[in-house]
């Protein structure tokens, strides 16, 4: 076998083996394929796509070429929600105690915030002492005492998918729905979920600008999923303004704390309920969405996905009574408000726009070696739609520090979008279920 | 500027500007963009292609990676011919002198046999003494003297084409027009060539299978050509059967011999005419093709082409009277007959398969670094259309060891393919001329 053949029946639109697949990757993790020749063909895999079979057995080889965490033991059902990434959106920090608190076991394992997007790990280790670096035993522990754990990827999991995310990143092959599907499931079938609800936002605030390619993303990772005996199910959701009203680490910690209150912002809370109907659905304690959202409404009111919350802050080294005490105090420095430029109604929020003004406060990074400040970040006082008068107050914004303030403001001003009169009313962040 | 938005813009199916081009493989020479980067962006451009415009840009860069022979003060025209390689091919040997003979300045640099197909300094250097690695001081002096010569590349020239060639043929990103037509183009505005013939080969001897790509690289040279003010002239030629009867190094020269003395095999002399009258018109010493054909045909009868190839061959370290002394005797150790295996008539020969046969001989090579051998190969006593008798010889072989002659026997024997009747007549080894 040569890395050249292989490559070549993928240009001309080929099928490849798992055998081709895993010469290729396993012998590129190994060191024995070079970068310059995965490049070519992920550039190739870009332009040819894959089938499902195909996809799938690309998700093995990756899944394969390093650890996969042992759940047996562990009671089910396994389920993990995933999102490819927004503005504000802290469902994840909500959904697992939800999901814990019906009856779910999810090892989530999480990402941080790059570019536009946050990150989970990000904002619950904005909580002092909160760690997310849990070794496969305490993750075990953690799952059996409060149902959910919440980690970092280990270097031990999925080692050819860091390394292909590497290449991928500066060789133009990110968008590929293909490499994305089987980047995003060999992950997930490494930390051990056996099902998951899946977050495919589209607009400016996420990683797929158009609802078309979120839909075949949406596609990709259902059938693929199907192949390889992980059910998955998907919602394609909008994220072309910001979720909730906090944009920052802590902020969003405090707007989970809200929702799980039954008081998050009606958006946010539309995508939790949807998000965990499907949960629901996918563990077995629902038979349909609709049941599901009922079953995540009173749950959520009865108050246990709280109380799972605070006992996984505790599990992970924070402090529950102190995180409470810091509620709405524990802020940047400086603060700063955003005036509406004009009379008028907000017509749009530029949620990607939004995004690297607040990774620019330190809510984000633009290298993956940057650090994040836990306390920065904004508040959206004023939403789409809100009848604005000049110079009212639209957000409050806080900052390490004065230059990055001033980059910021702006930033913040150019993404709020007014109109003479109020915009049509977004009917529904869910554009479509894909299952 | 940055290589991967260089990357995702030809992926998107933009035209990369000039100043892109060169920040990429200027980077590249230097050592500053790597490998894979290089190869993604080789694969876009394999999938999306480039103008006319973009490639003479980077045949541009590309020429600029390295020295341009500096051939001021050499009377011109300045006209050569490069084929896409081939087998049996032998047309440059006796085109240059006939080119010079004409009153043409040849500055050629050819190159050498890899695969099936031959090399002209392969066939060159297996004339004792013959040196091709001339020296640029060399190579003005013997341009004055002879008319022409020949070398092959120096590393100073075109570097970015070695290294770029390299990468392609392990990368699955050889089969691209464009990158194709900015190697060739490049290499000849290098050596100093103002205006060029391409002879442009398909079928199962050529690089080209088809007639399509053939002709799709035909119009990239001549359009690329013309932006870059390198007047280019190309013929699509059949390539399917060997050109002419030998195969081999020292066996070319010597048929190279025979065309010179006007009693070269029809088909090998038709083309030679051919590319002949295109230089003849691009010299501007003949109005059209015709009238071209006819001086290069007087030209060859006068004698002087044959002169000034055997004057080459002193200038260039070869013994004139000693080649005349070797033709017809130097031939490898061991002889052998390939046989018809049926009464009946030769319907095709295979010009890969003789050629990869051939190649295992010693005429050839599978990796730039083997040697090959001047005195292995053979001769084709019968050819497509003959009509022969079970058994009667069909091809007389030459191999230094019996182990070679034994492998390459069967193949030999394999790409002839016989009928009950003979085949139809090949109006023309010329299928197109484009301009």
């Amino acid at each position: 076998m040569r890395a050249v053949d292989i490559i070549t029946k993928k240009r001309e639109g080929g099928e490849l083996s798992r055998k081709e697949l895993e010469y290729l990757l396993a012998g590129y993790v190994q060191g024995e394929i070079p970068d310059y020749q995965i490049s070519a063909w992920a550039m190739a895999v870009f332009f040819r796509g894959m089938s499902p079979q195909e996809t799938a057995a690309l998700t093995e080889v990756m899944l394969r070429s390093g650890r996969v965490m042992d759940l047996s033991g562990i009671p089910g059902p396994l389920v993990d929600k995933h999102s490819t990434g927004g503005v504000g959106d802290k469902t994840s920090l909500v959904l697992a105690p939800l999901a814990a608190a019906l009856g779910i076991t999810d090892p989530m394992m999480a990402g941080r915030a790059l570019g536009h997007t946050g990150g989970t790990l990000d904002k619950l280790e904005s909580i002092p002492g909160y760690r997310t670096d849990l070794d496969e035993k305490t993750f075990r522990r953690l799952l059996l005492a409060d149902g959910f754990a919440i980690a970092g990827q280990t270097a031990a999991l999925v080692p050819a998918d860091r390394l292909l995310y590497a290449l991928r990143d500066v060789t133009a092959t990110v968008e590929s729905i293909p490499l994305i599907t089987a980047s995003i499931l060999s992950k997930k079938a490494a930390e051990g979920a056996r099902a998951l609800v899946m977050d495919v936002k589209f607009g400016s605030g996420a990683f797929m600008k158009g609802k078309s390619p979120a839909e075949a993303l949406a596609r990709a990772l259902v059938d693929t999923g199907r192949v390889l005996g992980l059910r998955v199910s998907a919602l394609i959701t909008d994220m072309d303004e910001p979720l909730g009203n906090m944009v920052g680490n802590f902020l969003e910690v405090e707007e989970s704390l809200d929702c799980l209150e039954g008081r998050g912002p009606e958006d946010l809370m539309e995508l939790i309920l949807e998000l965990g109907a499907r949960m629901a659905v996918l563990g077995g304690l629902a038979s349909d969405a609709a049941t599901g959202k009922d079953l995540c409404r009173d749950c959520l009111a009865g108050g246990e996905p709280r109380r799972r919350f605070l006992a996984n802050v505790k599990s992970q080294g924070g402090d529950p009574v102190q995180l409470l005490e810091l509620r709405g105090k524990y802020r940047s420095a400086i603060q700063a408000e955003v005036r509406a430029g004009r009379r008028g109604f907000v017509r749009r929020i530029d949620a990607g726009e939004l995004g690297l003004a607040a990774a620019g406060l330190g809510v984000g990074r633009n290298r993956t070696e940057d650090r994040v400040s836990p306390t920065a970040g904004l508040q959206l006082l004023r939403k789409r739609g809100a009848a604005v008068e000049k110079g009212e107050p639209i957000m409050r914004v806080w900052a390490g520090d004065r230059a990055g303030l001033e980059a910021a403001l702006p930033r913040l001003e150019a993404a709020v979008e007014y109109a003479e009169s109020p915009p049509p009313q977004l009917s529904t962040l869910i554009w479509k279920d894909v299952s």
